[in-house]
């Protein structure tokens, strides 16, 4: 798409500007249906993108996403717009702000909640700077939900600064937005807002406007423009509606399946998050102390029937990743078995209530990590890669690693008579597989040699790799014993001790630091074996497809096929 | 102090619960006179104890207790009067709630924020399993700035269930309490209060009652027999005003003096917190970009000095671990330079905010993470070891151990020339010790030898360990080399790669898994060096000394020199 200048943005009428809205939704539609990305979210923020650069003069105002997934138009109307078509390819356009992209990206972002303490720092440095620019935070109204806006808003008098929040309130946070302030925002929607509600917000020391239709530029500039009038007196909150997938129906009617589109190309395979759904219903028919917890995503995470099947059962607590665990942990101590499904980077919100709440208390909770890995196009902020290592050294947690979506199967099962806390990992999509008991703390030997290597990967991806090296190897006369390490804690310590292989080579989808390889080194430390291991190396890893991070990462295939080459030359 | 039982709480007047009241705190007074232990909360939550345990029957009913510091008055009247004096010593009683102590220890706690999503939890496990009983989660006005009690009431209606939340409002959250939720408290406590007000809270379904004085058990009791009726209804919120340090002038005076009272044989040294309150002042002295944030603790951190002299760059937030931690990255991004001070265990609550925030985008902020390692007495939830673990697999950031206040001036002060996420971890107290220049990523030998053993130890507490170890080695005609490995990230390669010893030795006071140890043990995989690490082992460590901790749970003095005997033995 041809790049709109602000100055033509500036100039232009409102039939001109309607028509640059169309130009950018049908660049978003088109770009998102070959690259995959975020789709309803971007086609509903258009007019509010457009209405904001019109208004606003970026990059000397600062524009703060939350979550960020919604800045495809901002990109397109900054200066990216000749290269949006490598949108979350490998070493083009994120799907998210960069800071490192673009001067027009001031803060970088991709979890939720992280945009009203994040514009209140940057306005905070201006007013210490004596510099004079505004700064805008552009927030879901699912964000709202999440506690660490609570936090923003509630130092808003502390901090005696000024920005203007956005309320892009189109009643999603991927699953339907849920709880107390949403119904507020429900009220002030339908017009039937009283006092009280507007007083929700201004009690944090704020001017409420709004609500504004977020789809619409004759309502939208105008209220913009008062609120950047009356930003001049102190912050502001403008709460727009808008409407996730504005512009193209099927998207308007289906905002939860276009929420997020998977590239023509992408992976594919059997979901693990559709075994889980299938699983976890089948054990809550014979046990009713089981429970299923979430924080505002059910579907990606394959808990709708479960939620439709047990509703009692069931909890969507908005995204609330802390809360999510808090009460998960509580409704085990009350003498539940809670499972909290999530997503691997969204868990580390939980960080501290694993280990204070679950861990500490050694409660039955099971976490069913979805999207472990380098999960790809969405960039650094969504690679499930430090799951392992953060959970490694907790005390009290058993963490698994399925081979296939078989063997998750049978550690959910597994799960259902395990009275602690427990971990399973895993990604998107992959193989079936078979799905045979598994015992806590073994590993499984895929096949066994008198040679002198062995191999211990664990998770999908790390055993296709492992299972290709052996291949080749072979042809080349080398061969390995090759285990599943599918436990990273415990570790198989019977079998571990009995392997007389003197070179030990580690594999896991993960960072190098922390995870498998660093618990096997740890097991034969004084061993004298040798051991190297392969893992994501010490950088965050940018957007790309998992197989091109794999590679250029530290978990290539011809580096591990090299290490075994070089440990057979010279033994 | 003999054990008072449900039975005479019923059955007794007035006048005798109010003896009963002064009975309890003075043996609350007398005990952490000699233990330590939390003293002004605890004299303020007396009346208020007593009337829970007669108007509700613990353990059928339970009481969720945030943060858990304000426990004791209801550890005297459970079932632990009689052991009440071993309060907080190896294999006492612990200065916080704890379910293996005691069944009227319904969940377990340390941080703050959590116990309005536990009560939910607990009493959503009632309901699914048909029980009758009341859940209480008595919650300070300090942790109502947490988010995680915002993401708690704002699934209120979600969950259908009802708690009675106790609000005791005493106006402080260590420092005093800040915020909007906090002002909205002061109207109501002064009468001038508002409907407004009220819905600040009844807007996530509950009703509010009070405020009431909970010092006086002639106004508590009906209120508290009022709010238990009214349950019967749906959630209940009471704010009860009680005074910090009740009952005892000093403490009602100075109650931040006297939240956390020492014991009279803790450990001595000079404050960490107290040097770096002196560096940071001298270094905004010269440089405008330095600001300091924290999140409800300004005196325990030093800040207390900064404060004073630089208003305008000082931030405290209230408990907002995370908020806190974004407003830093965000004020990095505007151009400031932030230090953050923070408790070990309490940034466990900010730890994606680290990643997502700081490191992402590599910002830089100096975390300044105060009483790291093993802090002894307040058990498990205090207990700063995971830090290492926690920190070492984050890219961007480099972590320094100082090993005592001087070389931590020292690192202060190197910061400031630092361009990117900085975390320097250290102990309460210690050592003084000059303040040469520190590099980054340069170890200090401290003692050079052509032994074959070297030892690499970060901290205080382990290169003290060490120092012994040393001596006691050197009686036994066994020398070795002594090395300050003051950066856990990076490691100092030159160094390492330039050692010939065999056999290598690491102390950190920290997790022995993702530590030190692991980072010495990956830098030489392959080197064919034997390698032993201490560190803790994988278990929560409760409460004691840290002395007692270190011995029992991974770094015995007579542990490190026997390893260091039986290579020399061997070699």
């Amino acid at each position: 798409m041809r790049q709109i200048t602000a100055g033509e943005l500036e100039s232009a009428s409102l039939p001109q500007l309607k028509e640059i809205c169309e130009e950018v939704r049908e660049e978003i539609f088109r770009t998102v249906s070959a690259c995959g990305g975020h789709l309803s979210s971007n086609l509903g923020a258009v007019e509010l993108t457009v209405a904001l650069h019109r208004v606003f003069h970026f990059p000397h105002d600062k524009l703060v996403f939350d979550v960020g997934h919604q800045c495809y138009a901002h990109k397109l109307l900054s200066d990216r717009a000749d290269r949006f078509r490598t949108l979350r390819k490998r070493g083009g356009i994120s799907g998210f702000p960069k800071r490192t992209e673009s001067p027009y990206d001031c803060y970088d972002t991709g979890h939720a909640g992280t945009a009203v303490s994040a514009a209140l720092g940057i306005a905070k440095a201006r007013d210490l700077k004596k510099e004079d620019y505004e700064v805008i935070a552009l927030v879901g109204d699912g964000s709202f939900n999440n506690g660490l806006v609570y936090e923003a808003l509630n130092s808003l008098h502390i901090l005696g600064t000024r920005i203007l929040i956005l309320l892009n309130d189109n009643g999603m946070s991927i699953s339907p937005t849920v709880g107390g302030t949403h119904e507020a925002l429900s009220r002030l929607k339908g017009g039937e807002g009283g006092e009280d509600d507007v007083r929700l917000f201004e009690r944090y020391g704020l001017t409420y406007r709004g609500p504004v239709n977020g789809n619409d530029l004759k309502e939208l500039l105008p209220a913009l423009e008062g609120a950047k009038e009356e930003l001049k007196g102190g912050s502001v909150l403008l709460h727009v509606v808008t409407k996730k997938g504005q512009g193209y129906p099927f998207c308007e009617n289906a905002p939860l399946e276009t929420h997020g589109i998977a590239p023509s190309d992408g992976e594919g395979g059997t979901e693990y998050s559709a075994a889980l759904g299938e699983e976890l219903c089948a054990l809550a028919e014979k046990d009713e102390k089981i429970v299923a917890v979430t924080a505002a995503m059910t579907d990606s995470l394959g808990l709708r029937t479960f939620f439709e099947r047990f509703p009692e059962r069931s909890f969507d607590v908005g995204i609330c990743e802390e809360h999510a665990s808090v009460l998960s942990a509580a409704l085990a101590a009350g003498g539940m078995k809670p499972y909290y499904a999530i997503y691997s980077t969204f868990l580390q919100r939980a960080f501290d209530e694993i280990i204070h709440d679950v861990c500490g208390q050694n409660l039955p909770v099971t976490f069913c990590i979805d999207r472990a890995g380098a999960t790809g196009a969405d960039g650094e902020t969504h690679q499930g890669v430090f799951d392992l290592s953060y959970l490694s050294f907790i005390p009290n947690l058993t963490i698994a690693v399925p081979k296939d979506v078989g063997e998750f199967r049978a550690m959910v099962r597994m799960s259902a008579g395990f009275n602690g806390p427990l971990a399973i990992r895993y990604p998107r999509a992959g193989k079936d597989g078979r799905s045979e008991p598994v015992e806590i703390g073994k590993f499984e030997v895929l096949h066994s040699t008198m040679s002198d290597i062995v191999m211990l990967a664990c998770g999908e991806r790390p055993l296709g790799i492992a299972e290709r090296v052996r291949r080749r190897a072979n042809a080349e006369g080398i061969d390995f014993t090759l285990i599943n390490a599918r436990f990273v804690k415990p570790l198989d310590g019977k079998l571990l001790n009995s392997l007389s292989a003197k070179y030990v080579v580690t594999l896991e989808d993960n960072a190098r630091i922390g995870g498998l390889g660093d618990a096997i080194a740890r097991f034969y430390a004084g061993s004298g074996k040798e051991i190297s291991s392969f893992g994501y190396r010490d950088a965050f890893l940018p957007h790309g497809t998992p197989q091109e991070l794999a590679e250029e990462f530290g978990l290539s295939e011809e580096d591990v096929l090299r290490c075994v080459r070089d440990f057979y030359a010279r033994r």
